[in-house]
């Protein structure tokens, strides 16, 4: 059993194996997202504010926050939003960036033990962020891809995985501190991607004992309905023993798909968080909400 | 690999390791519908011609038919019910009774390979039911109780479908014309229900090599937002093995969730049945189903 700490100044979030699994909202996060990338690039933080509060909402426990935008100066933006954050939540914040330096200003404004969001098992890497990740007390997700680029076969990924876990320890940071992104294919293209992730999960966590998480949407590339299919993946890979995602809690059937998750495989006591989040739906209202609220009054009666 | 083949007149349902899951229609039952059992009664089934259509239309790959009325001749019902729906469809049935004579009485109209359901591991029941499989050729589903009644302990509910299949074997009915069901008990009360229905359906699978079925509801009984739990335990006992339920298809998120669990899976080539389905979706129309309608269009548009 692995517990990996995560905190704000005044919250402690636990990824673990036997604990409700924690979304990350990864909503904060200009890439492909213009408006936003042109409102941060101004100084104009309101929707970082927004976003960051309609995603815990709506049932994130921590977020992700990536600043991401081209020519910009990634290292101060990236600062800027998380002291901005952290001023209006105290949930626990992944800090984002493939620029080691705007890891760095991030963590060196961070109030709490954050997870740094990522390093890959690429030599340069590893010696660049590692150092951070101890330096700053961080946890780290490492992604399971290096130098020649992401397998296709799973046995592959893990001895990546495996390789950066021995790494950061080495480095001095313990395998807790470490979650795993095992890299997740599109089923479109690659129809085996679901039963391979499945057995790595598995073997991530009996094996090298550490947390997963991955980013859930990669999954439903050019499908129709990927909800769908992402709360089928996201089902399925905790039944395997995944123990965070990094994902868009605003689609409601993400978060239902998780929780309900979490009540099959024992993670909600007495189903309580279930019972709680949807005994107090809203009743139907005017716009196209209704047909949802019917059924839920529908399922409650069935009771 | 065992495959099941379950047939009508003129059409094959294979359950099986490497297949799509088979979703069994479950809506043809007069337990707890007053209004459909006074109409068999009276002899008008015109609400079995219209459930079976319309389980069918939402995604059933055969119907099970049960005419469990007190006090009523239920062979000469349930005999009744299968030749009209036989009539009006070819997807092959299940023929669902507690009583033995009314069994017999669906087998010897039922045109096909029927699935009997079905048969405990009660002694009297073993030495009444399986001779009738074996002497119409049919498959039957096995339930994991016997005199002593349902075990909370999924070793003894194990042991319980072992000694069916044995004995199935005694009179003559192979292994793959045995499918389990393991017996799903509802999660708000018992916390670690998901669990263990996981692992027994992982050893009905590996050590007894039978395919499996439940009545999925059940997991749901009590809990608001019955949907949600019953899609999260579908997928993950679709992960752990399962290859068929017994379940509502007019539920449209119990559907999806096998057809996701399909896919993710691998059980779905070129994910061409959902894609079929999800690209077909109905434009937006006035409504409640409207949200539903832009919500599946903005995830075409993402891709």
């Amino acid at each position: 059993m692995t517990d990996t700490v995560i905190s704000s100044a005044r919250r402690e979030v636990i990824i673990g194996f036997n604990r409700p699994f924690v979304i990350i909202g990864e909503r904060i996060n200009p890439t492909g997202r213009k408006i936003l990338a042109a409102e941060m690039l101004a100084g104009d933080y309101s929707r970082v504010e927004s976003d960051a509060r309609a995603q815990i909402e709506a049932g994130a426990h921590m977020l992700d926050v990536n600043a991401g935008i081209p020519l910009a100066d990634e290292p101060a933006i990236l600062a800027r939003a998380i002291q901005l954050v952290q001023s209006i939540t105290d949930v626990p914040l992944s800090i984002d960036s493939s620029i080691v330096a705007a890891l760095e200003a991030g963590l060196a404004v961070y109030k709490g033990k954050a997870l740094v969001n990522s390093v890959t098992g690429e030599e340069e890497r590893l010696e660049q962020v590692l150092p951070l990740v101890k330096k700053y007390g961080a946890a780290v997700v490492a992604i399971s891809n290096d130098e020649t680029g992401i397998s296709e076969d799973p046995d592959v990924r893990f001895a990546v995985a495996k390789r950066i876990v021995e790494r950061a320890q080495d480095h001095g940071i313990p395998v807790c501190d470490v979650v795993v992104d095992p890299l997740v294919m599109p089923i479109g293209a690659i129809n085996q991607a679901g039963v391979q992730v499945m057995r790595l999960v598995r073997r991530l966590r009996d094996e090298l004992k550490v947390n997963t998480t991955c980013g859930a949407s990669n999954v439903s590339f050019g499908l129709p309905n990927r909800d769908g299919i992402n709360s089928a993946f996201l089902t399925m890979a905790i039944a395997s023993g995944m123990t965070s995602a990094i994902t868009n809690p605003l689609h409601p059937e993400t978060v239902k798909a998780c929780m309900g998750a979490d009540v099959m495989m024992g993670h909600d006591p007495d189903c309580a968080r279930w019972i709680r989040k949807f005994r107090e739906a809203p009743p139907p209202s005017a716009d196209g909400t209704a047909s949802r609220g019917r059924r839920e009054v529908g399922a409650r009666r069935r009771v």
